[in-house]
């Protein structure tokens, strides 16, 4: 197999950023997340906190509306509205990413935006909302929101995101090499097979 | 981790059915599948070739309206149609195989059926197009219908079964613990991961 390029896609609270770290780390390749955005900033002249949530969740209508009609930037654009000009330079960004080095990518639709590079493996990683909502607590704290509402509303932002911008279905199994239940494995174990995977190139039969 | 019980839900084609095989003689534990349609054979009296396409693939409305009123078994069946009466049998003896002993289950939502049991490691298995349509041309040979019509007829009534007795979406990466591409992946290691996993009671963060 011999895989160069990992994409996570992951549920909000399951660890898919901490694993996607982790094996960047453990195969000395680049992790993008922050760096992603950085670059998408650089190239649009958004604000990154904007594309770091936008760039991934479903916007309301009713600020993309306000958005596209206050910013004056239809040249730019090219009469796209914010969020498909938005999804249009990550997509390059992250082909542009994808051609030049071996990497591992945390969510933005990688998956998708990468599904026809043999040289990628897709992983998705979820876990049941006790595992998630305890985690969420831990790493973010409280908030005025119940972290089971949070987990929901994050993930079925992200959910209509990626059908929007890909028409498939968010956690469908075939999208993704290997998809990972990171509460019932563990996300050490998770990290250990996702690098030996993404390394392995055994028999097939 | 540390599960007794694994099931494997798969796409036609992917070797879902070889990897079971593989698992449950590797942990030295039995394997059901024609043992699960004997068993189902004996407690409803249906024949075993119709339990095996019918416990699992979505059945044609008008052969089932044709069964439940010539087969003059609506007392036996409590007034259920057929593929009513055979889902609540199949999940009897999955419930009761489970409660028994360790175990492989391939396919009949056995996932879906043992879901609250924490015991049990769910599995599912897929892979592209091209590499199943050879694989059933290798394993089964020729037919008169071409082999990615035979995947995707297999798999849509396998969906549409799966959908109708449990309103959960088949392939939906959350239904398991664990879902694997065995074109990408190889079916040997599937083999290996599985049982390693299934054995794995390592740390959890």
């Amino acid at each position: 197999m011999e895989k160069r390029i990992i994409t996570i896609s992951r549920e909000f609270g399951s660890g898919g950023r901490s694993i996607g770290k982790a094996v960047a780390e453990r195969l000395g390749i680049p992790y993008y997340d922050k760096e992603l955005i950085k670059q998408v900033a650089e190239k649009t002249g958004f604000d990154p906190g904007y594309i770091e949530e936008k760039g991934e969740y479903a916007p309301g209508k009713t600020f993309l509306s306000y958005f596209s009609a206050f910013t004056g930037r239809s040249d730019v654009m090219g009469g796209m509205n914010a969020s498909d000009f938005l999804w249009v330079m990550q997509r390059k960004v992250i082909l542009e990413l994808a051609e030049k080095e071996s990497c591992v990518i945390v969510g933005r639709c990688a998956d998708y935006i990468l599904k026809d590079r043999p040289d990628c493996f897709h992983v998705f990683v979820h876990a049941d909302e006790e595992f998630r909502a305890e985690r969420i607590v831990k790493l973010y704290g409280e908030s005025d929101k119940a972290p089971r509402e949070r987990l929901k509303d994050k993930d079925t932002r992200r959910s209509v995101n990626y059908k929007h911008f890909t028409d498939r279905e968010w956690g469908r199994c075939q999208n993704y090499h290997l998809s990972l239940d990171s509460g019932v494995i563990g996300i050490p174990k998770c990290v250990d097979l996702i690098v030996e995977l993404a390394g392995y190139s055994g028999e097939k039969e």
